[in-house]
């Protein structure tokens, strides 16, 4: 007579209406993880999971509880292999035919400044998206990275200066072969006017304002930039490029997106 | 000799790197807006727009100010009926084939206590989204809507009580035929545990807590019942409600959603 | 035999536990209003509302559907006067000896490109905050000013060029008499680098890319500047002034600020 | 002949506006820490910094990367040992008479259910606030801190059920001696009408659910019930204590506030 014996089981009761569910779970949990990352260490770092399975039409509801049962299981050292382990289980724990993770965290990695070579870190969103149907496990990841973009038109119009700001590149790839998010991170900023550092000296601001000055790249030379590396890359099957430009000299973004399916 | 005369058009140059653009344009431009509403009067708010449109491999750049300019000359008088016809004269302007314009503003509706009749506004979150491909233009309308949930499991569990919160409804409808915002919200609504309103007197009050406590629903309730009226109702071709109860018992969001195409 | 009369009062109960409460009431109520600007008309906006009064210690509770009553009446046709008049009338209908009320909405600004001439809006975000106690109400106005500005420092150091970026100088004055909103902006935005606008032709960009580039300002150039301007003119009282730059060569802030009481 | 020495050093050069600034350095850097927490163990999180000095009058400008360094050398094995450190040593590497020091990060506490037993995460918001003026340091500490408050009001008008929902109780307190945080937490959930979990079994949610139906809390008992108890607790020198409830039957909240100076 324990109370779990006595209390209904309102997940498993029929349902007549006649919806399947496409997705359902949970979302926004923030947990601890930990990531290997290329230079051959972990990092320490805090993730947000969103979880979620189909329900077929004749199922009340799912197992809500059990999502949360997964992440603590896993989540304190959860790597990218853990969490291509973690969609089939979820998937079959909750009696499902499709699951869906999606896993959001800062990530940082050490640069060297480029004229003084002193270190700091640079945070960067990674998005880690893993879908599973039948045997079948898919990957997205997804970065999001912040680089410094020179205006061309403003290059051209000015006798003198041109306007620059930040901007975000984010990539979205799916992928044939591994890559180390650092590799994507790489490649996208050989392709941006100029990268961003943590920390700069006078030598190294001095480096960056020319070599952004030198490089002007539009929204539109970013994505292009950015899909023409991605095109030539074996391991990349398909991908979403997008940058977004927070102008400095308006109150609103320019943007720009290339999508190879 | 005027200054544009003299000054190089970069956005017509030619450019060489094979890659088309899906989408280019400008985001997150804020601007004030008048919007028909139901009761047969317009109401004045703030909507947030990205244009965008895609541009053929062989151009250089887009003219990012008359996306701007498209808004300064409708911003002010748009209704559904200007946002419709802003598309094609947006991707035409823009020597595009495809265009693509998103404007979200907050949306009030005045609402009357269940009891009391009292009357406050209610503020939601609505999305037109515009597509416009050679002559084809299409609107999807998406909307936010809060509404309490009370969670049936809890209700079947606890001996007396029932934890509820608030939850975000969102829909997002591809029409065959005209429907106001207003029928939306309150086909949701009519779904809902109980729905919010600004001003409560403490009748109504007791009604509205009366009303959920007798009407528990899950998320896969809420998008199922949603999804029951949604495919009755002819004017809707296709749909995605999601539903997402921001629970009181944890940190975190349940979800669910179901995709009609 | 209503059920407002059989239904028992809580918020008139006595309390026990001998603390008084600073601040109580609603938060975060969004509602459309209409405000004066200088150019002679009137704008219609969207504002959040956060409305407190104080609590004695023996009183169990506020009224919480009185602050969003006064809303109701208020809301659509608010102005600075009215604003104003707000205050005292909470605190008497509250049964309160203080009360505060903050009000903040986005504001837009036709602005004429600087060479051609061409308009546009840009959008400010504006606050209001009044504090009533005993017969004394005190108004704040709080504006945040995006502009644009450029280091001195990389252009100090780079032979060529300067990083710039969006930056924020945000505003925070109380009053001896009556100012515009619109000369707290012009103030700022004479101080920055260069402003920002909705639309610029060709012509305009090359103005402020050369104007940027022809006035190097740091954070602390920008409060400085401003705060010097501030004590110049005689209806400020007091001021806090900051600067928050979105560096276009790393991913965070710099950040400045002046207080003067 | 380096460069750093052909470089002109701006920081260094006189000001002649008279303006001393309050604060000025870097904002939203974000940085990994460790720290100790009242198990014994310590847990890895990801930080967000505020590093502010003074800059007297005569000065141009302040050294931006010096505030980096001391992040870079100390972020990685910060505690809070190491945080009362950094405000002197900061204050002095920037040649200033005051600094101050914000970190706010996710802080994870392992808790059980209150039946089952299950362990899980929650995650709260910590903040630490230092102040260095002269040779005084002032350590204040800020949490959000979720949980559910039921409405007394709906319990005791309607004949059945009471609305209820997540609400944030924000304490910010100056310590006289040493207190962790999560002593501070469970000062708060006591207060509560329930604690919040991450995973709750069937008895936990009957339980969680009756308990909060049992305490039904307005936000003015939460902050005074929590006032009374940090009245009683003699390391506790001065604090505010803030609740914000997100109303399961309004789209605002209510808000109620007491300081203690």
């Amino acid at each position: 007579m324990t109370p779990s014996k006595s209390i209904p089981d309102l997940q498993s009761a029929k349902d007549s209406r006649q919806i399947p569910i496409d997705k359902v779970g949970v979302k926004g949990i923030r947990h601890p993880v930990r990531v290997l990352d290329k230079s051959g260490g972990e990092q320490s770092t805090v993730a947000r999971f969103n979880m979620y399975v189909n329900l077929p039409h004749h199922f009340k509801g799912t197992h809500m509880s059990r999502f949360v049962e997964l992440i603590e299981q896993h989540g304190r050292e959860i790597s990218i292999v853990s969490f291509r382990d973690m969609l089939p289980k979820m998937t079959q724990r909750l009696d499902a035919e499709s699951g869906h993770i999606e896993m959001v965290f800062p990530y940082f990695i050490e640069k060297s400044a480029p004229i003084s070579g002193v270190k700091s870190l640079l945070d960067y969103e990674v998005t880690f998206i893993g879908e599973h149907s039948g045997k079948d496990s898919t990957i997205t990841v997804k970065v999001s990275i912040p680089i410094t973009s020179l205006s061309p038109r403003s290059k051209a119009l000015a006798s003198y200066g041109a306007y620059n700001q930040r901007s975000h590149v984010i990539l979205t790839v799916r992928l044939r072969d591994f890559i180390w998010v650092e590799e994507l991170i790489e490649l996208v900023e050989q392709a941006a006017s100029s990268q961003l550092y943590g920390l700069l000296k006078r030598q190294d601001e001095k480096h960056v304002t020319e070599q952004a000055y030198d490089n002007p790249k539009s929204v539109e030379d970013m994505v292009r930039d950015v899909a023409v590396r991605l095109n030539r890359n074996g391991r990349i099957e398909s991908y979403i490029v997008e940058a977004e430009s927070f102008e400095s000299v308006h109150n609103h973004s320019v943007y720009a997106q290339v999508v190879k399916q």
